[in-house]
């Protein structure tokens, strides 16, 4: 079975990523997921929230679509004076996922914010977000470490994240929105380096899923995942 | 091994739903899940949001928690002119969860709001919220067809909730605050009337999870919706 | 003359308290008059408003509706971004009150702020808030008593409150939610335990009225306050 | 006994209207009770709020302070995004006492809102809004009558208003705010021109009141008001 | 070619200032230019906002309308939740151009905040509240000069503005709103006491306009400017 | 003399568009002018806000920098739930000067929103923002042309802008943010293609200008936006 832009179901849109895509960033990456594309800047702050414990430090994310990331224009969040749903619950998501990526003590007092603003939306935003994240952060990381910042890397997991789904029964790796506005089952996986889960959220859109339907999709996030981790490494090298 | 509360490790807090908790609301159930309390009324209103499709009918929930549901009172909402993002998290998830128990175009032109407010939390509020909300927007069908205003029951699966997760690498069902706050891992799951998945939120807090961990705590998850699903039906009995 | 539910013009509706309904709150009641139902939760922290003065404490509250208390479903305010005009006049009107019951500098630089949260209204839910709040609070004192956190009660007086208004030329006292819609005049008094005045409000709705009638009301509202301390104070034992 | 400024107990501030001070208003008053100065305007609009009955029409009041109306500039309430809680309190009452002023359906399907904007604030801001503000809704009215938009005059009372209180136990009319700030009671009276209660408010600040105390207040305010009736009577002829 | 009110095209409206019009503020001025009416008032507090260099004061701007200012009534912005986009843009030039006739460093670690709230609107706010604001910064520099809370005057230049534009393809000075509305170019001008420019704003509406046009409605406000001045001085005296 | 860059005082940074950056854009450019990079999307909608005139079309604009476009990363507007009083002067910039390229009948009853957000930021963002911006448009209009539905293009403009200052009381073109925060004066010109003004904007930074001086840049102005010019015809060919 082959899909609308002639991929096998186990097989990832190409994955492009562009490092430094922004001068001021302590780490910044363009990644680009099929037609997905998302800005990823990780900034770092000498200070933390308040309910951070002491001498350690803290990584959040911030996700937002620009109005004309879609097929149809919309209003932005500052002219409806509401954070959207949708984005608090992805920012929340992202910020989990990469806060398992960090050790916190390593990494000190400071704040990493990486924040991530969708260019274009095509599916799989929310994971592209947390794949080129992770990239933001680790470049961050890395200049903390080259400046004597930090003693040793905070860094001490690889982190990725892919979706998969399943459309007419069939199940298959990384929609698109032309896929995905159609999927039965939805399901977002965040992995490490060793293939173990760190995320995963999965919905059913109209029916419901059992648990090997489920395995099946964390089986085919785990394949592309590996390939992602494969793309991340490249760029850090 | 037992738990603090003497629990086995696949075994439920008690549960406890009084029907009709407030006299105005088209559906209301107050439950209680060991010291969580979470008040579920469900709204019937005549008309949709504008990206519903014609002749079909809208379900959605709202979820708060009361200044001082927790050891510590929290700011109002309002007061921070701001949606809480957990809130605004939790409730796309409630809403998500009780739509697919529901024929919307059975439902008519109408929307169920149903509004899930944390009196007292101690652990398990959105699994409780759901567990609860479906009882509640189930009377809300049901006094719609007594009336006569559907044809045909909108229900059309039972949904609940519960969570579980990893302690000292035991995983354990339904747990309380005093428990989550120490969890290795948690995950949440909804089901319906055939113990298959409609939703599955897994987070790994200080460690990732293997995928047999996850079906492990999908089992124990399955065991408990069961029985509150038992509950479920001697409430709409 | 009787009215629609029986009772004699100058009879309360059974009132009935519920202490420490919430586990976390340093004071905590829920109070039903009639079918009017509001949650009092008193919680205390260490740290006063600027506008204080030294050595002194504060005492404020909060008052809000559950969307589905009332016969119609109302938004949030968060929903609509603003804190509706009705709660800010309603909780200005319980801090001044429940602040006449308390010596500010037996209470030392710490605030207590009691939220009043209406489950179900039908009429008087200001009013309840009050001889509910009162409790509450008088409950979170004694708690710090008890903790040795102050050295005198800061309770220095008995606060409670009632309506009465009149209908078709007759004066009544505690007006549920269908007798307030067609009252004349409508009146709140909060009385201290001497039967005087703390804060009185009377409006005319569609027609004036005298200053006779208005000392009736006060008198009707003095008799019930009476009975109400009475519940108070068993509440209290 | 004689007061800060020379006055007896029970005499008024001077009081000083201009009419038409502004040009646009369909009414407008600029009010003047000794130091305070309230810009009052009247605006008439072809439409009415969801709630109004139908052949009806609606008046508004909205109450606001400039930022250095008074001893210390307080930022605007669009800078805090809140509506003032003192000031939603008040507009209320303002739109409440105004409304009595009027016969609704004569008014006809439109809206009077009413805009009490406070210059310089000495105290009795609010009885001044209410009293400048009547005149502002019967210039406007007589507008419409003239015009030929309404068949009879929609004002069937006269409206007035003004603020009393006791100091050092004795009881005194019109309190600027030197007076105000150590006022044990402080009421505030709207009366029609029959003398007639429409509103009125009383706080006990710091210490309670009785009846008998309560009633000499309400008599000082009916002799006030009643001298402000003949002012207003002038700016009508 | 004479105007709709009679002017000459270099002739400015008349003048007027009311200087200590609030009583609480440290300056005051109440600036009338035809039928544009604003209240402009100066607040001194010992306080910066942290962008400020160490040792430096700061001067900043507020600016608005009051609801019936103009022929239609406008909502609040606060009933909105957003400061109008026009009010920021005018607060913005209305700071700018106080800044630049103030030596910060001899200000001293304060800010002097100047509202200008217009009370009614024809045409040339923003232009009067910078001339009229400038009397009122004036006024509370030598108050503090006065107190000996500055050791030199912090004012180091005069500064004042006014507008022209071109109808019917005629440059003319000061448009009144039923100018204004029909002008092909606007222009604003903020000038110092050597008649040398501070600020320039021009917009061609409708039409574009030459460098030599630009250069006559310059020549225009200079004369404008120079005559208020004049009036300036004559309140500063 | 030669600057930082080693340009001449008369040369523009060097400038590169590229189109249809974005697909679902209705038109899509991202232009770089040096390291200034703004991504500027034109949206066509098939409606109008209520003040504008029958059969005739709107064009506006709006503006935002992401996060991390500057040396510093600023908070998001709906984190502040204020939209940055900078935005809105710029953004009502950016919309005036592209409506002044546009036959708004021709448009018929539509409105192009063009979205100018800053990615990395280096002075000259908002006559960037309309450089690109009005390709955008243009492309937008052109696809309105092609698909037939408008008669003409509603092109009848063409539009680009630029900044000049004055640094060591040397008039420059186009500066980069490290000559930008140490200029003397600073001024924007919007112009059209017959190089007359649409929109002037000066601002003296420390300093006041002359006429002559502010002549001089409008100059330099000129010729910049002559270049510019030549590459949007470029684009557009």
């Amino acid at each position: 079975m082959t899909r609308e832009d002639g991929r096998e179901v186990d097989q990832l849109r190409p994955v492009e990523m562009t490092k430094d895509y922004v001068k001021f960033a302590e780490g910044s990456v363009l990644i680009r997921c099929g037609d997905t594309v998302v800005l990823c800047n990780a900034s770092v702050e000498d200070k933390v929230p308040p309910h951070v414990r002491e001498g350690h430090g803290w990584v959040t994310a911030e996700y937002s679509m620009l109005p004309r990331a879609n097929r149809q224009r919309s209003r932005r969040d500052i002219d409806k004076l509401k954070l959207n749903g949708r984005s608090a619950e992805i920012q929340r998501l992202i910020g989990r996922s990469l806060r398992a990526a960090v050790d916190l003590e390593a990494l000190g007092e400071r704040t990493v914010t990486v924040d991530c603003d969708v260019l274009q939306g095509d599916g799989g935003t929310r994971t592209a977000s947390i794949t080129g994240g992770f990239v933001a952060l680790a470049l961050a990381c890395r200049k903390l470490l080259r400046e004597g910042k930090v003693e040793r890397n905070p860094i001490v997991h690889q982190v990725a994240a892919v979706s998969a789904g399943i459309i007419d029964d069939v199940p298959m790796l990384d929609l698109p929105y032309s896929e995905d506005s159609r999927a039965q089952v939805d399901l977002n996986c965040v992995m490490n380096e060793q293939g173990e889960l760190i995320e995963i959220q999965g919905t059913g859109e109209g029916r419901s899923f059992t648990l090997s339907e489920q395995q099946e999709l964390v089986r085919l996030c785990g394949k592309g995942i590996a390939e992602l981790m494969e793309k991340q490494r490249e760029m850090l090298r």
